[in-house]
């Protein structure tokens, strides 16, 4: 199934794709319904109101979600080729709900800042509540895969040694469009191509199978930190050509789109604007 | 006014210490109470169902906070002594929602550490929502403030460059157990003693006056980078003597008892616990 937070005059709605619609699944968003045991059944199975699939306007996929955990330094091919050692455990680092946008928002730059970036990112959506999860336990917490880019504001994110305060800006992080159960994304460890394209340029390009700490054992490693409620998010980390390390350094500017983007996932697809 | 989130029977609810009673304020918690315009005015004139105070069960303030910034390297004499220069910005790093214990509640030491460390922080509490504060409205969106103990997983925090996964363990930050308005607490600004006391010995003493980034400023910083909303809240740093950076390393153990006091505010007493 492809779920979505699809957002109506009305408020939210919590939707599956259908073909070329979108069909009302009965709660007001995808954090609601991951809540409920059962929910796969429930959401194939559910015959709402539908809604066109084309021009929706797309909340991120679970809008209030518990926490948002991301992992930086995960793509093997990145991390060989700047010349490092593969890491023993991920890094971790936070977004909050106030972070998050649609898939098709506008991004505003901050004015506070002058080195917007992009990092797309595979990211799990939790569909069951797990603390310090087993493999499998860990593999059935999976509600499925979306798009994230960790938009990062990276003149913040160096000004202390830790990344925070420049991962965390309200609004700046699209997510979404939909989220991909396993058995339509390929599995709990999905082998998809993931790419940003900047008005038409590719800034980065690969392969997801490659991820040096996969989506279960991320959940396995978070969910021994802190219980994953159904709705959590955990974003898996980028691989090379990121602006920053661009020599010289490329950053996101208003009137720019950048679309990030996962085969079989979607993409997000966002303009840049001024404040 | 010092407000509390009480732990009865029937779930959790607001109160006002009154003397050696609890009044209870019409709300399930703090969070609940802070989220109406005008807080402050009910609060003080509410007559509902009275409490105990002595023996009474404190959860966490605000038990579901949309967000939990916490800064490192902010006591101007830790900084000198350690021969550091005054940093320019805060450093941020996270907690979340789960990570929050009462004031009183065991602290069960997670069998995956053994380096669990201690840190007395005065903590601000957000009373109105505020997104690029100046600084009058800053001063004016403190509800109040509280002590926070911000355990510390030094083997885990220390196992990349990003602290976070020291940081967020479920159930290990002690909080409470009250809330205290400025006007009893000493301002916004307030110059207080912090001190931790584990089994009686005394391991953490200053003052919060000597807070480098003081609560009305990180209130401003915070809110330039994120929403700060109602029940939100801001841990401001802890001063020298964590376990860590003694000569031999102490760390905390099954059986201690781990006292993080806030002259003016209380103190949170946690036994640490086997898990």
């Amino acid at each position: 199934m492809k779920l979505a937070t699809l957002r109506t005059a009305d408020g939210t709605r919590a939707v599956r794709l259908d073909g070329d619609v979108l069909v009302d699944l009965g709660h007001a968003d995808l954090g609601e319904l991951f809540a409920e045991d059962g929910w796969q059944d429930k959401a194939a199975a559910a015959t709402g109101t539908t809604y066109a699939a084309e021009g929706a306007d797309f909340a991120p996929p679970v809008p209030n979600p518990s926490k948002v955990v991301c992992v930086g330094h995960n793509y093997t091919n990145h991390i060989k080729e700047m010349g490092r050692d593969l890491p023993s455990h991920p890094t971790l680092f936070p977004k909050f709900a106030d972070t998050l946008l649609g898939a098709y928002d506008d991004i505003v730059k901050p004015a506070e800042t002058d080195a917007l970036d992009w990092e797309v990112e595979l990211a799990v959506v939790i569909g069951k509540q797990v603390r310090r999860a087993a493999e499998q336990q860990a593999a059935d917490a999976i509600a499925g895969f979306t798009v994230m880019n960790d938009i990062s504001l990276r003149d913040w994110q160096f000004r202390t040694i830790e990344w925070t305060q420049g991962k965390i800006w309200e609004a700046t992080t699209p997510v979404g469009p939909y989220v991909v159960t396993p058995d339509e994304a390929g599995g709990v460890r999905p082998a998809l191509e993931v790419k940003t394209v900047v008005d038409g340029e590719v800034m980065q390009q690969d392969d997801t199978g490659t991820l040096l700490f996969d989506p279960v054992f991320l959940v396995q490693y978070v969910s021994t930190v802190i219980t994953l409620r159904p709705g959590d998010i955990i974003a898996t980390g980028t691989p090379a050509g990121v602006g920053n390390a661009r020599d010289p350094k490329v950053f996101l500017h208003p009137g720019q789109t950048v679309v990030t983007e996962i085969t079989g996932l979607g993409a997000c697809v966002n303009k840049v604007v001024r404040a």
